[in-house]
C-alpha cells in the first residue's frame, strides 16, 4: 500500500507522509512512529485534506497497534480506543478522521475474542480497504463532477482538494484532472487560500504538474475574476456536510459561494459520501476549529507582517449555507436541492 | 510643512517619506531627490494611498522645480510638465496623482511671464495648500462619516485608508479615529489585503496605536465575520470614483461590497471630492493597473510560496458597481444613490 502523500513503511512501524507544509519548494518525507508525532502532523497540516486525513488516521492506528502487539488483549484494545480518541481530537471539524477511527475500532469490537496478533491482519486489511476505496471514490467523484463541466470552461477553486488531499485524483480537482487526461481544456483560477496558502503551494503545483492552465490569484481577487466572466463553475471540497446540505470547508469557501450566486455561476461541492455527517442537522451544529493567530500575523511564521500585539481571528473553516450550493457531488452522483431530501435518498442508497 | 508620511527636507531639495513597505516592524525615512527615485517610490508603494499620493506628487514637483531653478524659463517650464507627466505615469488608476500634478502645472501656466525663481514661492504655496487642504478635507470626511456610525458598531475595512494614506485622520479610518477621540468604542475588523498586506501592516498598526479595538483577519474571512453578525458597517477608501458612482479601489473591495449587500450591511466609500473623476462616465472607463506576479507568488519577495513557473493574475484594483454602495462620503457630505444625480449636484457645489 503506497501513495504519494500517505504510505506505510515496509516494516509497518511508521506512517510515511509527504510533508505538505514544505511544498512546492521542498520535497520532504516524514516517518511517524509515535502517536504524538501523528497528532502533531495533523495539527500542523503536514498531512491534510479531509479524505487523506481518513486514510492517515487508519494507517496511524494500524501502526500504533503494531507497536502494541505484545500487550495483553485488554491493554491492546484500550490503547487502540485511546489512540483513536486522541488522533480524532487533533482537528475538530473534519468528519473523516472520526469516520476512519470508528472503522478501525469497529474491527476490534467486532472480534472480541481475537488476540492482538490475530487482530493485526484484520486492522491492516481495514486500513488498506479505506485507502483503496478512497482511490475508487475519488475516481467516481471525478467522473460525476466532469459531467457538470464543458470543454473550455473557466473554473475557480479554493484551498486544495486535489490528489495531495486524498489518495488519488482528489475531489474538487478530480474532474479537472480527469478531463485533462481526456484532452479537455480548462482555465483554472486557484485562490491562494490564506493563511496557509494551500492554493498557492498545493493546488497550483498539482495542476501545473498535470499540465492544466492554472492562474494563481489572491483570495480577494475572486470577485474581479468572476466579474470579468472568466469563471463558468466553482469547484470546492468539503470537510463536513450537514444533513440539510450546509457545508463546512476551508475558510473563505462561504464568501466564494456568495460571490458565485451574485455572478450567476454554479457552485459545486465535491467529496466522498463519508464527509456527510447525517448526525449533524445543520451547519450550526458544526464545531469550527480556531487556529493560532500567528498564522495570520506573520507570513508563514518566517516574517512578522503586523504589529506583534494585534489580535487576530483565525477560524480554519466556514459554513456555506445549503441555499448557495448548486450540487453536492459524491461517488454516488450529484445531489441537488432540496438537500434534506436528496441527501436522505443518498443515505438510504449507502445503507443498501 | 511636515507630516509623518510626506514632508519637505528643510533645504527643499528632497521629499522625505516614511517607507510604508517597511512598516510596522521598521521605521525608515527616505529622502528622495531625483525624479526616478520619486517614480520608484510610488510604484513600489513606499508612498501610497490616493490622497497621500496627491500631496507627494505636489511636493515632488516642487522639489524638482527647486533643482531646476537655474534653468531658462522655457526649460524650467517644460521640465515641470515633463516631470508631471512622468510621475503621473507611475500608477494609472489613482486620480489624485494627475489632479495634484495639474494643480502644480496650472500655477506655472497661470503666470507665463514669471521667471523660475519668481514661480518657486507660488509652487511652494500650491503644494502647501494641497497638503493643508488635505488635512481639512480628511477632518471633514471623518465628521461626515462619523454621523453614519453608532457607538459600539462593528466595522469592517479593507486595505489602508488611514493617516498613512493621507495627510491626517485618513478617509475610511477617519470616522473611527475621530469617534475614538470622542470616547466612542468600535470593534474594527481589518482585512489583511493581499498581496501587499496594507491591512496587516498599516491599518492594524494605525488603529492599534490609536487604542482602537482592532482584529486582523485574512481577506477570505470577511464573509464569516459578517455571517456572525459582527459587522454593522463597511468603510473603504477609493482611488477613483466615476461620474455614475462606480468606484475603483484596492483589489478585493468589490467582493466585500457584494458580501455586505448579501448580509444586509451598509457599505460606505470615503474619499476627498478630488477622487471623483467626472470625465469618467463609469467603472468601465477606469484603467486598472496590473502589478508584478511575484507579489503573489512569493511572500513579500522573501519566500517563494508557489511554483516559480505558475501564472498569476495581479490586478491592483477592482471596480465596485455603484449599486452596491450605500453612500459616498466626501468633505462636502454624503452622496446617496442615484449617484449620477447626487454626484452631479456635488460637482456644481464644488464649482460654486
Amino acid at each position: 500500500m503506497s501513495a504519494r502523500n500517505v504510505a506505510l513503511r515496509p516494516d509497518h512501524r511508521a506512517v510515511i507522509i509527504l510533508d505538505q507544509t514544505r511544498l512546492p519548494n521542498e520535497t520532504v518525507f516524514l516517518e511517524l512512529e509515535e502517536a504524538e508525532e501523528m497528532f502533531a502532523a495533523i495539527q500542523k497540516l503536514q498531512v491534510r485534506g479531509a479524505p487523506a486525513l481518513g486514510v492517515f488516521a487508519a494507517c496511524a492506528l494500524y501502526v500504533l497497534a503494531v507497536h502494541d502487539q505484545e500487550e495483553s488483549n485488554s491493554a491492546f484494545r484500550s490503547a487502540l480506543q485511546k489512540n483513536a480518541d486522541y488522533l480524532v481530537s487533533s482537528r475538530p471539524t473534519a468528519v473523516n478522521l472520526g469516520w476512519a477511527a470508528r472503522r478501525m475500532t469497529a474491527v476490534a469490537d467486532g472480534h472480541p475474542t481475537l488476540s492482538p496478533k490475530e487482530l493485526l491482519p484484520l486492522l491492516y486489511e481495514e486500513c488498506y480497504s479505506i485507502h483503496k476505496n478512497n482511490i475508487a471514490t475519488c475516481r467516481a467523484i471525478a467522473e460525476n463532477g466532469l459531467r457538470l463541466l464543458r470543454n473550455g470552461d473557466g473554473i475557480l477553486t479554493h484551498c486544495n482538494a486535489g490528489p495531495l488531499a486524498t489518495a488519488r485524483y482528489g475531489t474538487a480537482l478530480g474532474p479537472i484532472l480527469l478531463g485533462t487526461e481526456r484532452g479537455m481544456k480548462f482555465r483554472v483560477f486557484a485562490d491562494e487560500t490564506r493563511p496557509l496558502l494551500q492554493g498557492a503551494r498545493l493546488t497550483s503545483y498539482e495542476l501545473d504538474q498535470a499540465g492544466v492552465d492554472v492562474t494563481l490569484i489572491c483570495d480577494n481577487m475572486a470577485a474581479a475574476v468572476m466579474q470579468k466572466g472568466w469563471v463558468q463553475a466553482c469547484l470546492v471540497g468539503c470537510d463536513r456536510v450537514a444533513a440539510n446540505g450546509d457545508v463546512a470547508n476551508k475558510i473563505g469557501t462561504c464568501g466564494v459561494a456568495v460571490l458565485a450566486r451574485h455572478y450567476g455561476i454554479p457552485f459545486y461541492v465535491l467529496g466522498p459520501s463519508s464527509s456527510i455527517d447525517f448526525s449533524c442537522a445543520s451547519g450550526r451544529d458544526i464545531q469550527i476549529e480556531e487556529r493560532d493567530p500567528e498564522e495570520i500575523r506573520s507570513l508563514y511564521y518566517r516574517q512578522p507582517m503586523a504589529p506583534l500585539s494585534v489580535k487576530c481571528y483565525n477560524p480554519a473553516f466556514d459554513v456555506t449555507d445549503a441555499s448557495f450550493i448548486s450540487g453536492i457531488v459524491t461517488e454516488f452522483g450529484v445531489c441537488r436541492p432540496p438537500y434534506p431530501e436528496s441527501l436522505a435518498r443518498l443515505r438510504s442508497e449507502i445503507q443498501r
